[in-house]
């Protein structure tokens, strides 16, 4: 049966012919996208050119990915998108626990142990010293005992150690373990906010929206423990002037805190002292990673 | 001011922070992707490894990108968003026109200058030789004289030159130009359809969507003339078994044709013959070309 196609009955005809699709949670998924799609199109009224346009731009982002660059996670992250599915995670879980937030491109697996109270910072550093501290609870506030704090941050320049170093040496990361009353702490120095990478097509695009491109001062954090929902997260200082404008949204109220000069309960004596504690929901069967983009290199791997 | 960020509020963040665009054209466009691809994630709630996979997929789909290969325009074509976009071009027009149809991605420029009944069968062919006639006309039928009319398809075997000859050698294409009444006529031997390339992610795509992956028998066009409207379009063949199912929607009623095996009106005598007429919308400043896709080497280049 031939049909006219317009640029209305065209998404039915798509629709249509990936109903064949066995998988349902893939036709579950591309029916919304197809539907969403074609009703940008319209909505923005689309020329041949300006989709050519597009077109150029998607290929330019995925000709830009390396193993060691992923620049479709950093279009996610820049549209929102990476933020909105870390809310979506949050919402599934069946209790309130630290909110999600972005994983960025930084995270590397086998960060040292360390004990608490060891300094992370294992460079020559003119960074302020600080403590970092605070308490893993269940959503009820019981301490979570043994669980693993795993952190990461760049430096008081805005860089991580895979930007300054021969990658083989980790620098500003560790991996804590909390103590029976679910504490953690250890040094570090505050960090600085830096740039997102602006040298490729996500860069001509912010660009082109006149943001600024900065993400604030951050500290990552991964937090689990047995029988909880790991949370990807960071904590965010409410000094740095581009706290309520990240470029990539990963900050949210809850995430902010600031660097205490005097707290007389921090666990180290006589240092400016960060403090943010972490709520963990218990797991469920369907729950999964939070991790969006860890890994870069097993993206282009399997993408190439 | 903070914001508390989770999967609603986030949208209105991300258009917010893209209000400083300068190009009030990329704004309008930006705006409801932003709002439609946060919906899509919304309604199909989307997980952090769904989202992943659509990150490896969409980076696999530029690096499979070269000058000779557009993988994203396939996707665009298999998604029915180029059909889409054609349709949204041809109702930009201020009167009705020949309907566009994809360009696909084997057009070449400079396709040789050709004299009304010439061959456009240059190599030895088994195929079903016709005659390809008919007129281009204006919106009132009046015909166009000396129209410019490019032509060029696969073989009967489903194959276009630049997939069997060295890519310097040209075979079934022309360029012709109507006579004083509009008349084009051409011989030429019946097209097979054929698979679009399945050998990348939108391969991958399509078998997962348990689709067949035809093209229907067709035939390319580009029909222009001073002062009117540019079409790219195609007519396809009604006995071809996928011509209500194309993988990439090109075919709409209106673009579908047969071989008349006796045709007293035909131009060429003792042949089959392929009946196909064009209409020209008269062009308006704006008017700017449908192409999608025309030059692939082009795009990568941009892109890279």
């Amino acid at each position: 049966m031939l049909r006219a196609i317009d640029e209305n009955t065209i998404t039915d005809a798509a629709i249509e012919q990936m109903a064949s699709t066995p998988n349902p949670r893939l036709k579950q998924i591309m029916e919304p996208l197809v539907r969403h799609l074609h009703a940008w199109a319209r909505e923005a009224d689309l020329t041949p050119e300006e989709w050519l346009e597009g077109i150029k731009f998607l290929t330019a982002v995925g000709q830009k990915c390396t193993a060691y660059r992923q620049e479709f996670i950093l279009l996610s992250d820049t549209l929102g998108m990476s933020s909105l599915i870390n809310s979506l995670h949050d919402k599934r879980a069946t209790e309130a626990g630290t909110k999600s937030s972005l994983v960025g491109p930084f995270y590397r697996q086998d960060s040292p142990p360390m004990k608490l109270g060891d300094s992370i910072v294992t460079k020559p550093s003119k960074g302020l010293e600080v403590v970092l501290y605070g308490r893993v609870t269940d959503s009820t506030g019981k301490g979570v005992a043994n669980a693993s704090v795993e952190v990461w941050q760049p430096d008081e320049t805005g860089n991580y150690d895979l930007q300054k170093h021969d990658p083989s040496e980790m620098d500003l990361r560790g991996h804590f373990h909390t103590d029976s009353d679910g504490r953690y702490y250890l040094r570090t120095v505050a960090p600085l906010g830096y740039m997102i990478p602006m040298d490729g097509p996500v860069g001509d695009m912010i660009r082109a929206q006149k943001r600024h491109g900065y993400r604030p001062a951050h500290i990552h954090f991964i937090v689990g423990a047995p029988g909880y929902r790991e949370v990807v997260t960071a904590l965010y200082l409410a000094g740095d002037e581009h706290v309520d404008s990240d470029t990539v949204f990963g900050v949210t109220e809850s995430l902010v805190t600031n660097v205490n000069q005097k707290d007389p309960n921090a666990p180290i004596p006589n240092l400016p002292s960060i403090k943010f504690d972490f709520k963990l929901a218990h797991a469920t069967a369907k729950d999964m990673t939070g991790r969006v983009g860890a890994d870069p290199s097993q993206i282009v791997k399997a993408g190439a």
